[in-house]
């Protein structure tokens, strides 16, 4: 993350703090944060291993747990996760208009990033050593819930 | 609904019976329900009055009540869905290879059907005035609720 700035830094740091509580948690280890102007206005990361839930990807947790946003409000956000978001969630990213996203890595999956870049939306790829370690670990340890994950047998 | 057949009527009658019932809660009446083989695998409805959910459209809820699936059975569903899915939801029916949408109408809001079929996915309109009028109601009820539900100020 050495030419990320600051802010991006902190995002990311976010985001991989929720990928690892949720690596602790026996989960599937990807995180994602929402900051807009400096502030975090959510974070979550992935549930179908916790919460028995097909949904709840990191970056769908991260926009529930923000709540109830104005339209005007997500125009401000830098979505950051730790892995290159997949269709559902590129879907969600432009549902609401969200002009900024920063990902810990696309090696493990690459997602939906030209449908995103297609639609003038700021894609960041940071590359991040830990990212990949984390994602490789579970992946290892539990392939059947990685490919149930991305709808792959 | 002329034109569809018993089974097509049964998965949009579950549908429509969701967004009536989301109406009759205050809530965004828009309601889905995925069938396989004649069997309800799941159904919901928005809920983003209900549950001041950002991310529980008609779809997710969908998903989410069916629970952790095999990624084979997704290629078995048809998901009915009383409007024409928005980009979120289009991305989660791409996510997990879902291959027939139907869908009752489109004329209140024209979500993601292209990117459907540039995938595949066969889509059926059923353009059915039940559905038109529950929104159209809600809409003059309710418009602030509807511009956050996608994304519009
Ligand atoms: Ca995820
Ligand atoms: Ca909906
Ligand atoms: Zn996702
Ligand atoms: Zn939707």
């Amino acid at each position: 993350m050495s030419s990320a700035n600051e802010i991006d830094r902190a995002g990311m740091m976010q985001a991989l703090a929720q990928a690892r509580k949720s690596y602790d948690e026996g989960g599937i280890p990807i995180g994602c944060s929402l900051m807009a102007n400096g502030t975090v206005l959510g974070c979550g990361h992935n549930q179908r291993i916790q919460k028995s839930s097909a949904t709840l990807h990191a970056e769908i947790s991260a926009l529930e747990n923000a709540g109830r946003l104005r339209a005007q409000r997500y125009r401000e956000v830098t979505l950051y996760t730790t892995l290159s978001p997949c269709l559902m969630c590129t879907g969600a990213i432009l549902l609401y208009k969200i002009p900024r996203v920063v990902i810990g890595e696309n090696i493990t999956f690459l997602g939906g990033e030209e449908l995103l870049k297609s639609h003038q939306i700021e894609v960041v790829v940071i590359d991040d050593p830990e990212c990949k370690d984390l994602m490789a670990r579970f992946i290892r340890e539990k392939p059947e819930e990685w490919n149930e994950d991305i709808g792959e047998e």
